[in-house]
């Protein structure tokens, strides 16, 4: 018998307690809640006798040895996680955002005090991600890592593609079917997707990825037109977190919509799943798909760290986790070689004098066409010299 | 530093050879190589003083920990891999076969000795399958299994559908590309496949699904006009390793080709890519893809699991395992449900009067209709009563 906490009771931790009440999955032993943790009032609630708004009663029982912290925020999620690994207890989170933050610090508490931090649940939801990414990749050098990492704005790009909204109209949908919320900044400006690729180049390459350090572009810039040529190119247009590690070990990050071949695995991720593409020298492509997002996911996700935990209680699992470098090895965007698909009112003359010869797309007006593989820096370069853009995007080189 | 051993140098022997000497990822530490074993002379090769044909020197070895078992065949590998976990190391292993017949008891025998026997590359090649159905979603109630678990099937299969190629001509194809074996009829009459449902079914459910008891048909009787009428079905056809558990707990797996709409994820897998979606309760679908052969994609599970098991020395990882039922489980075929695409010559007032209303399809000749979903015992009746049947292919319920 395992005894555990959970902090929070939202969505991910009613849908923790609610996995583990219906016990309806082959476990060696039987886990039971002793606590559960939230300011909110829950004395009408089934498991009343169990809810505390007192940190240190979990804390101070030491009969509990896993905590599963479905807080969300920083802060006072940080500290409680902190105290609880330095007590020598094991927490598991769906928390990106903390991860994201302070996983290294917490990692390396975990590391020392011999117990775990696993965070499964903070990147796909549901999907299994980081424990293949850690251990069944672990012989595997990871070349690059494509995500289709958030289910909100991956619902809207599939409505105005298969069913020709604009964006507004598919956000508004989105929110009224509670996939987004009311100020949808979070998800639709790709803030959330760079917290998750922060958390994946992290784990991959074994040195922080500081969220701060990723350029960061979400999809409200995306129209009509956009969709229509990319589905004349072949393409779908998804947001994408993009990483990637060079032969000099040189990592570089960013999140941004980008055309994706059809032909590519990830391009009929539809709707609001998630899906993972993970390129190892040895394996090739591999790819995760699910959903990414929803309470029983993430929370059946939340469930399995724990399982894990108390399989593995006194033996820290020695996941692969992630230090913060001593030298400088994330790439500038302005150093990242890509290649654009471009729309601009110029005429072709111009763009010949500007770009050279290029692949050249029909356009109902203007010129569209598609860019060498260059660097950012030389691009924004010609950019600036083509002058008037009417639209650009990234092309995923599959 | 963790000394290891090989046992067989063919292709995935070598390529963990390769991966470990190259020694390109990231470890807490180093691996070191003690022996190989290979019965055929490699004097010649780079690591000839390695190499060694006695077997004990391997049992013998007191630093040798982890053995790599990459053989192939049921003898002697049964009998070397039980040896060297009573004797307190290690196995891991590629060995599908092995595992899905001597499984049960190598599981237990390394659970009594505190030892692990791991086998991710087991099924799918490199892609990650097994940890994660034994671990990420240890928190779900596995409901079913849809896999495409062989790679040269669905190379045939996809020639036959993207180039109208007949089964004849997509196997000379595949056997000229070295994907299919000049005697192919493991791959295509689906024994291989057969092998890995059972792995994963037994993994899923706990219980030890004996691959004989698994109905396996394979591809040969696949036509031109099987491939003509799927495309109208708005389907592909794919070879289709399936498993599922009642709410009774009753297991049915069986392996056969499948209609499967092209909305399906998995109905984008092609070539020799392989496929696993699982199903769970909280989860909903999730699904697996990669390279599901070859010698680095392989080998690189296993070198994964090698490290895995190197981390975790003298404590066993608890592998979710499974054990001989003492009550039967398993449904029989004529209990499944299902529903079939069928082709006849006869008219339609017959297939009326034998299934009653159907879903009639255009058809050049004769009749083509799609039957309810009723158990296989029924549809066996009611095709003997039907009388003339041209093809008959089974249709995922997505």
């Amino acid at each position: 018998m395992g005894k555990i906490a959970i902090m929070g009771f939202g969505t991910v931790g009613s849908g923790i307690r609610d996995i583990i009440k219906k016990q309806n999955y082959h476990a060696e032993e039987k886990v039971e809640i002793g606590h559960i943790l939230d300011i909110r009032d829950f004395s009408g609630d089934e498991d009343a006798k169990l809810f505390t708004k007192e940190f240190t009663d979990i804390l101070e029982d030491s009969e509990i040895t896993v905590v599963a912290e479905a807080m969300g925020g920083l802060h006072p999620a940080y500290e409680f996680t902190k105290e609880l690994l330095l007590a020598g207890k094991s927490v598991v989170t769906s928390n990106k955002e903390l991860v994201a933050t302070y996983g290294v610090e917490l990692l390396a508490i975990a590391e020392e005090k011999n117990v775990n931090y696993m965070f499964e649940a903070s990147v796909g939801g549901g999907i299994p991600i980081i424990r293949p990414l850690a251990t069944c990749l672990a012989a595997n050098r990871v070349e690059r890592i494509v995500g289709i990492l958030n289910g909100t704005t991956n619902y809207i790009l599939t409505e105005m593609f298969q069913k020709g909204k604009t964006f507004e109209d598919a956000l508004k949908d989105a929110q009224n079917k509670g996939y987004a919320e009311r100020n949808p900044a979070a998800d639709v400006e790709g803030h959330d997707a760079c917290r998750k690729i922060a958390i994946l180049s992290s784990l991959a390459w074994g040195k922080f990825v500081d969220y701060q350090d990723i350029s960061t572009e979400g999809i409200c810039e995306i129209t009509a037109e956009d969709v229509q040529y990319a589905e004349k190119l072949g393409c779908v247009i998804k947001l994408i977190g993009y990483a990637e590690c060079d032969e000099n070990d040189k990592v570089f990050a960013r999140v941004s919509p980008m055309l994706i071949p059809k032909t590519c695995p990830i391009a009929g991720v539809d709707d609001v799943f998630n899906a993972i593409m993970v390129t190892g020298d040895s394996l090739g492509d591999a790819m995760f798909y699910g959903r990414g997002a929803g309470k029983l996911p993430t929370a059946s996700a939340v469930v399995a760290d724990i399982l894990d935990c108390l399989r593995h209680e006194g033996t820290k699992k020695h996941y692969r986790s992630w230090k913060v470098s001593d030298v400088p090895f994330m790439k500038k965007t302005e150093e990242s070689r890509v290649s654009y698909f471009v729309r601009t009112p110029e005429d072709y003359d111009k763009v010949k004098a500007v770009f050279g010869e290029v692949n050249r797309i029909d356009a109902a007006e203007g010129t569209a066409f598609i860019t060498p593989i260059e660097t950012e820096a030389v691009l924004s370069e010609k950019f600036r010299a083509l002058g008037n853009i009417t639209s650009r995007l990234r092309m995923l080189d599959a």
